[in-house]
């Protein structure tokens, strides 16, 4: 599968998920260019780090850093790690980086993201969601904390490519990320995957913000674990409504798999805590439409959604 | 109506709501007997006062405060304002300080706060259930500040009353609440009327608590302003599903109501501000359990008690 020459790849986005997966690429040998804004003096500066949880301390000490998009070199795959707040403002940076036909992947939580970004791509760009299921953290300008797993699995939105070639497509980037040791899948049905990470997102990003707390302190108390639980039933029932089938007793199997996993403060804490703004739009609103589409409710969800929004609004004065 | 001898009128927890109805009493001329505990001091030393919205500043310099039940004189009328989470412990002391008739009024929020206590007094006691409309919160030991409203309706519970001795009885009750400047109304059904009043309780104590936010920034936004009516309209269902019908358009009647309101930080707000154990069984565990009996689900109603739950079971450490 890796016949093609190596792609140029660029990060859109350098916080915890870009600088971890951008870094993973580097060090694999991949040629790799990173758009920075607030932390670009520190990175060009200092490199990159990744406290990486199996594999110690990486270091990527000479960094392909950039502040200006149009000053990056056409980059053939460009992963955004940036948060879907800023997708509009991103967009014409993402074209100036992108070869004509380059494959722009949002590694985003929620729905409806790749739907309000395409209309600003050209219709020559792929447009692919990345599924990234990691726990990690930025802890300083440059420094990324990485707590567990580290997937990315891919699926192709919209874009030029026909059937047969988003599958070749997906399975070469899939075997470029395993290159830099990344544990990665195609994924046949986004629309489905998105649904199916929401009913991880929607409760435990949400509920670490509102109660201030982690994943360990929400499941080891009964009332807080049983919202989760009655969170995730309102999530996979709007999934099923909307045609994406979810695993059988999924929010079961998500309990004990978060469980297994350390404790952790999703991104939304950290949003919430440094008043920076939150992904509320595509983790809430956009499933809380497009279930409402549907005819199904989410009384739960709403209600999480609209204290959200209320703390937002306050903390934006 | 005032026929009868005036009676002798014990308060059971001076805080807010005890302070406040216990002072305008005795400033009538009632003799009042005020059970204090980490106030004693204070109150025996300085007297009560009530910053009053319309009257300006009430002082009482002699107080009769005592801070054992077992030493006062016996009275003919309790008015319970301690927090229905003490009422398992305030019960001795309710039998301590009452004549042998004497009317015990629970001036407390919620559901079933009579009928938790009702087994733990002699039947030769009358239960009553006061509903207080005000906006008063304790400021400093022995201080009330009086914001608005002032009401305090009578219904009988139980008792050794038969019928026309109940009305008879809340007649006389609220006929000396008047004298001393106190609005009230008898209660014809009182299971009804706190159904009716949970509907303001249930929403604005538990999100003023969960948000941190005072009556008007939740009416302001509208986000909170829609969550407070859905959960408004669960509680309105469940009250009907229990043959508590209440006034046509009555959640937004209440919103109306709260809009005319002064800005205003509900006492369950203090409670968790000030780590203190708030009434969370008698305003949401027993209607949840009442309508679930039912078959009414109140899904926002529930998961409002579940996450302040969590925040009252953390906060005990």
């Amino acid at each position: 599968m890796s016949a093609s020459p190596r792609p140029r790849i660029g990060i859109i986005g350098t916080g915890a998920i870009g600088g971890y997966y951008g870094l993973m690429l580097a060090r694999a040998g991949f040629e790799v260019h990173f758009l920075l804004r607030s932390e670009y003096a520190a990175v060009a500066r200092e490199g990159l780090r990744v406290r990486h949880a199996q594999l110690g301390e990486l270091h990527l000490p000479q960094v392909n850093a950039w502040c200006e998009a149009a000053a990056m070199p056409a980059c053939d795959w460009l992963l955004v790690g940036a948060k879907s707040t800023a997708n509009a403002e991103l967009a014409p940076l993402i074209v100036q980086a992108a070869a004509a036909d380059a494959k722009v992947v949002l590694l985003q939580n929620g729905l409806g993201v790749e739907e309000a970004l395409r209309p600003l791509l050209p219709d020559s760009l792929h447009l692919l969601g990345g599924l990234c299921f990691i726990c990690a953290h930025r802890e300083a300008p440059g420094v990324v904390v990485h707590q567990s797993q580290g997937v990315c699995n891919l699926g192709y939105h919209s874009g030029p490519a026909d059937e047969a070639q988003r599958l070749a497509l997906l399975e070469q980037g899939v075997a470029w990320l395993r290159e830099a040791g990344i544990e990665s899948a195609p994924i046949a049905d986004l629309a489905q995957a998105r649904w199916q990470k929401l009913v991880w997102n929607v409760p435990y990003n949400g509920l670490s913000a509102l109660l201030g707390a982690s994943t360990r302190l929400l499941m080891a108390q009964a009332d807080s674990r049983a919202l989760l639980l009655a969170l995730m039933e309102e999530v996979v029932a709007a999934a099923e409504a909307a045609g994406a089938p979810l695993p059988a007793n999924y929010p079961h199997k998500l309990l004990a798999y978060t469980d297994r996993m350390p404790d952790y403060l999703p991104s939304m804490y950290h949003d919430f805590a440094q008043r920076r703004p939150a992904e509320l739009q595509a983790v809430y609103a956009a499933p809380l439409a497009a279930a409402a589409a549907l005819g199904v409710e989410m009384p739960r969800v709403r209600m999480l959604y609209q204290a959200l929004s209320f703390l937002q609004a306050r903390a934006q004065g």
